[in-house]
């Protein structure tokens, strides 16, 4: 990961991006997307573009609380915790979940305005 | 490409669904996806999440009349033309751009509704 110091365009914290609520870029029909910004918004939609992580991420957000501990989505996900933990790691790094540890698990949310700045960017 | 007869979700035309405005599934924050959305929308989510298709999104949307010739793509991307013809198939395939073969050059255009729909299931 890089640091708040010495960010270069194609290296800035999907993190810093998606939790600021703007992803990166204009919307793609308003002006053609520069190819820096194209580099940083791919990263993050890889993140997405697996099935697992899509319903990791809508779990999380429909749990109770909007926060969710990897104990409560491996059953529904019916894969191993360190597949599901794997997982939340990518959604972490590309700034679309928080991680929190209290105590012996950690618990996942939603960054507020994350999935928001995305589909913005795809309008 | 699967037939409009003998769909099952997750063989399902991701260029149907997506023209018809409705991607695959709810929002992702209202209710936990699917195991078969999931995989619907992870396709055209892969679609998507490379620069060059980005950008080329963003450049067929942005030229005028909303409609491109590869020939108007290979200079800006500058990629040569078999890349760039392989990337707008990707995106036809995804339900993301039209394809309209006039003379000796294809014409693209962006689905109507279609990048509306995936952004609304990310919301």
């Amino acid at each position: 990961m890089v640091t708040a110091l010495g960010l270069v365009p194609t290296e800035r914290s999907a993190v810093e991006a998606a939790a600021s609520g703007v992803v990166c870029c204009a919307p793609l029909s308003r002006e053609p997307l520069g190819a820096e910004d194209a580099v940083v918004l791919a990263r993050i939609l890889k993140a997405i573009a697996d099935p697992a992580r899509l319903r990791l991420l809508s779990l999380v957000a429909a749990h109770e609380g909007g926060e969710a501990c990897v104990c409560d989505l491996i059953e529904p996900l019916g894969l191993s915790q360190p597949t599901v933990s794997h997982h939340l790691k990518v959604l972490v790094e590309a700034g679309l979940l928080t991680r929190d540890k209290r105590g012996v698990w950690a618990y996942y949310a939603l960054v507020p305005g994350g999935l928001d700045a995305l589909a913005a960017v795809l309008r």
